[in-house]
């Protein structure tokens, strides 16, 4: 992994900034022969899409995506996909502010520290935006995992509410504008974030991919382990601070009596009597649900004044006017489950490749 | 990232199985020049080398590191640098047991399901004892980060026990067998670990390895972040299941407002007024410390009987028996201080090829 | 290097079909702050560019470069660069003659029994088009080696016919349609081709690239040399089937004595008496030019009927129709000049990580 | 490829200097299952090994291979493999000549530009002897390939002598001093390379690996070509100058109608009627005999003193005495049929991933 490109076999280079002409990425690596049509990527691209709700932002972009090579009458031929999004939302409105002041949060200061420059306009090469084509191409991975594979994601923390994993069903996912499991929860979510959106605030989330149907032996140890791929993955997603697998941080507080996943044959199969380890033992899946969180920070970009420094060097208070999102982590859904899609393809590539 | 090679330039490839005769690194990609003798790295094997205390395993490996290669007259030559440790207490006991039963929490089952075959001699492949060569790879790249980085590491919870951070204090961490930061807490965890033991269980921890001194500036977006490329290197360590960084998992219930990083000029210098970031934004750093923590489950090998099943298909239980870790995290600590070593030298030298 | 990616830091993913909607490419790792525009590109392409004289392929294609991303207000920001060409020539004419039958020396046959399909229009993925992506990524190669390098390609041999290397004059390079340095050569050239093109038949070629001003030190042993990864540019390139470095595959027929580049201290600096080697020495460049060679074979599509098969497994002939280049090697010199610009790039960038 | 590591998903990373304690490498990316003992690997190197004849170097290396670890109850179990190989001829003799001065055609002068030293005790890390490990991996790689995989390698030329391709036997090769396939040629080469011998001179070689039996389909376009990895591997061995798939340069010389290989149906199977192609086309296996050659110069170390410099900057001459090849070449026979080896269990991994 290095740069600009996810991935080993199942390789995707993303490229763009949030103001240029276009975003875009190169899928290298698929398999021939899969069918494949933009209407397959647009379908998740809708899904992530902004102002589908009032609590994303309001940016109007249809994001239509264009596949440019790699697909010939309806089908992969094994040569790079390239896809192409024209970025038309891209104002061009005044940027003297954020031009010479750092954002508290955004990655200014240390775009400007490493680079000695930047691309002020908006968010830039780190802007959210660029999630998109994580979206696009994890539209492909699926093509690869095939039916048998599902991955859901949900949201399960919104600020300080929580779902109650008692009532959780992923047919609610779909019904409200949080992707949240919980029927009970989402309702009370919305009186909530409506309340930090008036306020001109934001609050972080918790979002949880689960993948089924994924066979036992994915993962290659030590370094290419899927769980080390997939908080790599997880963590590079924008406003990410945190990863878990299966119990995930809880696991420091359990004993080993507790967190054992004990083992039974049922039906001439092995059955797991728990599911702890989230699906990975060793870096390796068990054929159990892979089970991913992570922790969205809240959108940096806020109505209240903060302090901060300009590249001159003086002291200053910025606050952010404009089409935000008070949880960006709602975004945050469609994008881990298509990074969850990157990799168990490039993991079932790798597989495929040294056990045949 | 791939297989049993980690880092873009400064690379490390292990190689060996807890049961053979040795096991070993090449470390490729070091700059020339650099003063090494072995005394160098075994200072950092020694910390974490079984039989220090009553709390970790009672196997007697001196793990004793030999330089093979890519050091002449006590500089590195800019050529692979292979160290190797023979495996000395790689007694040739009965492992019909677990030849035939695969342990809950362990590797076996996953192994035999990719490979069709395994290794069934104590850990194998997927061994802690893996981890010596982390530290000793990390030893090189603390040389290449020179002195101005400091990297330490400290349990913050083992179970159900955590420190009190009022009290952190870093001259404590090397004064207990916990390298807990808080000497009431070691106190306490005494007796804790105590109990654990004789029970003949065992429980997690949560390790955090800050690095001091680290240049704003390190990291490259978006896939080969700095933050992606810790998330990797913690995950990757044996039994690790979640990884933060900053505020990590505790960012989903914050407000904008409470996770902003202000900043003021000190000094003519830029200052951050908090560290909610942990040091990396937009996968770049900052120049604060750089803050990471992973929770390490509990080892999984007790003396309680578990059910599983056996290879060939049959149910059974199984307990565990020998010279094992009640909290392997102990251990963990300068292996996540390695880890993090060889993420910020491979950054270091990333970032070098393409900003000079 | 793997699948459609070529570099290990300077990266440069290439896509794209020759009769699709566009080509492009993904140019990754770029310092930050280089002057870039379109132009610094274009003026490189325009010399690949078909149709120039009646030597090459006449098809029309103005092969107009833009720049989608990694560039801001003039400057390189360090960020991904999007380059695309737009297909402008891409005919819907009757593709049903090689939809069927495998043309001899192209890559039909091997995409068919690779991937099962394959996109039959034209070139296809394994075009000579995409070649123009090589030379726009080695045109911002050429912005990082700076003026101190000079990168220049000329043609020594075509068909049966040669240069006289005592008549060596790089001025002569621009002046005649085949990058000739030898004039007299180039006129009988001129003659001699005419006749092969008007027979509808085709020749090969042999180019000679020379990079001056390449300092010592480049090049990283042993599978990182910089003969390895200019062979591995230059094999690369469509049509060649051999490479050449310093006096290549002559080297077989010297002795010790006469192979050996003697050193004298001339003016306080180390200079070689001569450059068998070619500039490179354990893989290492040596401060000399750098001279590398390499063999394009004939156009494939000819007039002459040829025997071959179909998909469907009858025998059948095949003669090609067309505006097709009787010599294809001439559009090969400013593709070797890119190759070696991307080579020399890249290693630059890997030097000034490892030793600063 | 980058540093001392070789291949994508198998790989092959090298250590160790000619005169250190050993020298090994790690295999990584096996597939499990595969038996594998040392007798496997040593009886490849045992063609390789030095002082098999008075026509090879007379120092006296065992080179007795070692499996660390990878390989279990004889199969190799996907985990990497360390093969070590111990340095027995290290004889601790005067170096101060060479330490001081740079033998031209050595990569001494080079590694000292560029690492700012140097392990000047005879060869050091460029030295041939690293190549026993690339014939000890290729040894494993043949494993991969199977028994329908045939590698064989000839010399073809030595010095200013050749062979008559009309009197090519395979079974001629292993039994002359210059795996010569022509029986007339060889015995003459003996009286020629006597003279080089004695004289205290050298000759360079070229040398032909041949492969049957390799499936079509193997090779990634347009970077991850079949024969751009041949032609990496190839230049990547020592003193290797000139690399060539098929007709190789000799292409530059033919007509479009000479160079087609065409194509008939024998059989009911595709049958092409010459190879001109050396059995890639696109950078894709055509199902024919693959043919790679390469040209390697002469031994540089002669007994003819030779103008050179030294590191303090002074004019002086140097000779070498010892024990060194007349024609290096020879033992370079092994290592082509090695990097043929890698290469193809490389890319049969490879295809196999992506299509199935």
């Amino acid at each position: 992994m290095s740069f600009n490109t996810f991935g080993t076999l199942f390789r995707v280079t993303t490229w763009g900034e949030s103001h240029g002409p276009a975003i875009g990425c190169v899928v290298d690596g698929t398999p021939p022969g899969i069918a494949l049509k933009e209407a397959d990527i647009q379908v998740w691209l809708d899904k992530r899409k902004p102002g589908t709700s009032r609590f994303v932002t309001q940016r109007r972009e249809p994001d239509r995506v264009s596949i440019l090579s790699g697909v010939f009458e309806g089908r992969t031929t094994g040569t790079p996909i390239s896809l192409l999004i024209h970025n038309e939302d891209a104002r061009s409105k005044d940027y003297s502010d954020i031009a010479e002041k750092f954002r508290p949060g955004h990655a200014d200061y240390v775009y400007w520290k490493k680079y000695g420059l930047r691309d002020y306009r908006g968010g830039g090469r780190p802007s959210a935006r660029e999630t998109a084509m994580r979206v696009a191409a994890g539209a492909i991975a699926r093509k690869i995992l095939g039916r048998r594979v599902a991955i859901r994601g949900a949201m399960v923390q919104m600020g300080t509410e929580t779902v109650d994993r008692g009532k959780w069903d992923w047919k609610q996912v779909p019904k409200n504008p949080f992707w949240c499991p919980d029927a009970a929860a989402a309702k009370r979510w919305e009186a909530y974030l409506d309340g930090i959106r008036k306020a001109g605030s934001s609050v972080g989330a918790v979002i949880e991919v689960v993948a089924s149907g994924v066979p036992a032996g994915l993962g290659a140890p030590v370094y290419g382990k899927l769980d080390v791929d997939l908080a790599a993955a997880m963590m590079g997603i924008n406003a990410v601070k945190g990863v878990e697998i299966g119990d995930g941080m809880a696991v420091a507080g359990l004993t080993g009596e507790e967190n054992a996943d004990e083992m039974r044959m049922k039906g001439g199969k092995v059955a797991f009597l728990s599911n702890h380890a989230g699906g990975i033992l060793g870096g390796i899946s068990t054929g159990q649900d892979i089970v991913a969180r992570f922790a969205v920070k809240p959108t940096s970009s806020i109505l209240t004044p903060r302090r901060t420094v300009t590249a001159s060097g003086k002291n200053a208070t910025i606050a952010t006017k404009g089409r935000h999102d008070p949880c960006v982590g709602i975004r945050g859904v469609p994008v881990g489950e298509a990074m969850m899609a990157c990799v168990l393809a490039d993991h079932l590539l790798r597989h495929r490749a040294q056990c045949g």
